[in-house]
């Protein structure tokens, strides 16, 4: 099995190439005095540095389900289950549905696909369209699979956002059907516009709703979450606890004191919209200016921005492009056969305005 | 499949009951001022809270590796995989290893045989003596599972600690074999005599060496590494970045700056071994004292003391014990069919000296 593309660009490119191919936040967004000065309150307390609890720090878990009960969708500490990032998440989940069938978005995330295939799922890919999965090849494949994997919110990597109507439609067949929904949700708090309510809040017994601090904070404190049922949480104790016992105890106390203010970090989820909207922008402007053939949809929230150079072969050009010092990832990384196509998907979020103007044209010109 | 009795014993003793039972660390013995000081350090460098590589940090790579050379082991940054503790290094092995069978000692660390069992793997359990693996069961069940797991230095449970001619002739059978040993190794630094050669350095090709900082420093770090020949860890890869990317770049970073002062660290190994050394000492004495029944042998390192109450069931008792507030681990959980015997481990490292004391007797009240 080969490693995720991604991770092993990440690896091998220099720091002189653009890089508009990993998920990476904006480091400037980092709100690194804040959270200084939470980290200083841990090291009085002996606790933040002994063995923890499996399912993650009391206190955090508390924060995390007022969080999600402030949303109008009623969830306590037991239905949390604190994980190393929500890669752990959706490890632990595959590991749980080991060799089982699943249905997904097709283009899907790279990691979850590579998770899948390690875990020995079979993965049935459903056409994602521009509002969501394709409804009728869902309830297909969801009779026979009862299990699927999705990314409402300005999914990765197409940026999709479902609709309203089709969230209430998956929500019923997946009750209908009494399956399990795995809806992962990295990026709901990277909106411009409006938080989307979550497919899982309609069906609470029958989901696992994946978030994570590493959008909205820091990506090093590996720290995300499970929310599901209690019953379904505890199953699950046995996998995380035998994948690394807990999370580290040093980032959830670090976050505990740094979530103690609520209004401190709302402010920061703010700036952080107004950041990446104003650079989702400037990419599409240069997009059509120095790459008018390639075709997308705006995005409306998360850090991706998808599209299609029709009669190219992305996975060809992008090989051309590390030559010449920028990067992409290439669509047919998000598909089950990779068979080469012409999509292409960007980050908008980590590049200054400068290199986004610059890669762009690096990329024109390989054409 | 059931939970860790340890982990779950964790979860539900109160804090009135005085605890045998898991392998945690002195508290009193975190360096909290020297980690304060370390960590200060990281909040100017961006680097630290980004995505980093699935590997680990250069710079920690290189000091672990640095401290492996220094003892004789020739080590370079590209053989040392860093892991969200040596627990996740067992669970990539695992999991690299999946539905192979294994030797492994019996009695053995609980943890890794359910990760095993968890990974699908077939165990085969060879008696441990009190020098080590029977060599002539070792070498007859090692010719057909080519892979063995065992814990030489102050074992987990039974605080063994290999002869150097029984690891020797590991070595020899690994070699000729052609065969991997995984060779699990958290308590080397823990001696209170000497410190041992460990059987990886004779047979660099064909082994797996893994440690931690979590007995050493403080277990909320999740920090543990493998060291391997550079394929095997390139082999690796795939399933690392699979479970969680990469582990906490908060705790890589923190740890890189505190191994700075290689004397800061050597002068705290040195106060974890001499307070241990009391401690074990003092274990020793209360027990001789208050259940003279019982039989062990006096531990030369590690956290644990490991014994037999003849003619008891340890299993039952300890539900006695758990009523009257005081617990330790059976020593059925640590085979693999689990048939109760008389057999106990005691952790030493954790308790007061009353707490020793009082706990001891109770148990003695329980008999």
């Amino acid at each position: 099995m080969k490693r995720s593309f991604i991770r092993e660009i990440l690896e091998s490119i220099d720091e002189n190439t653009i890089s508009f191919a990993g998920g990476l936040p904006s480091e400037k967004l980092f709100p690194r005095e804040d959270l200084k000065t939470a980290t200083m309150k841990i090291f009085d307390n002996p606790k933040a540095f002994q063995y923890g609890l499996s399912n993650g720090i009391t206190e955090l878990r508390e924060k995390i389900a007022a969080r999600y009960t402030k949303e109008g969708f009623p969830t306590n500490k037991n239905n949390i289950l604190i994980t190393t990032g929500s890669q752990q998440a959706m490890y632990i989940l595959a590991k749980f549905y080991e060799s089982k069938d699943i249905t997904i978005e097709e283009p899907s995330y790279l990691g979850a696909m590579n998770i899948f295939r390690l875990n020995h799922l079979k993965m049935h890919g459903i056409k994602l369209e521009d509002d969501g999965i394709n409804i009728e090849g869902f309830k297909k494949s969801f009779k026979n699979t009862k299990l699927a994997y999705i990314i409402p919110d300005f999914q990765n990597p197409s940026a999709t956002t479902y609709s309203d109507k089709k969230r209430e439609e998956i929500a019923k067949i997946v009750e209908e059907e009494d399956g399990i929904l795995i809806e992962d949700s990295p990026y709901s708090e990277l909106y411009f516009d409006k938080k989307n309510i979550s497919i899982s809040s309609k069906i609470p017994k029958k989901s696992f709703h994946l978030g994570s601090f590493s959008k909205t904070l820091v990506p090093s404190l590996r720290i995300g979450w499970i929310r599901a049922d209690e019953d379904l949480i505890k199953s699950l104790l046995i996998i995380k606890e035998s994948i690394d016992l807990h999370s580290c105890g040093i980032s959830q106390y670090i976050l505990n004191e740094y979530l103690e203010d609520e209004v401190k970090y709302e402010n920061h989820l703010q700036d952080i919209r107004d950041d990446y909207e104003k650079k989702a922008n400037f990419f599409c402007e240069q997009l059509d200016k120095y790459l008018p053939e390639f075709k997308y949809q705006k995005p409306k929230g998360g850090m991706f921005l998808y599209g299609n150079l029709e009669g190219v072969d992305s996975f060809a050009l992008v090989q051309k492009c590390i030559e010449k010092k920028v990067v992409y990832v290439p669509g047919n990384q998000f598909y089950i056969d990779k068979i080469p196509n012409g999509e292409i998907r960007f980050n908008y979020t980590h590049s200054s305005f400068e290199q986004i103007e610059k890669g762009i044209k690096l990329i024109k010109s390989c054409l």
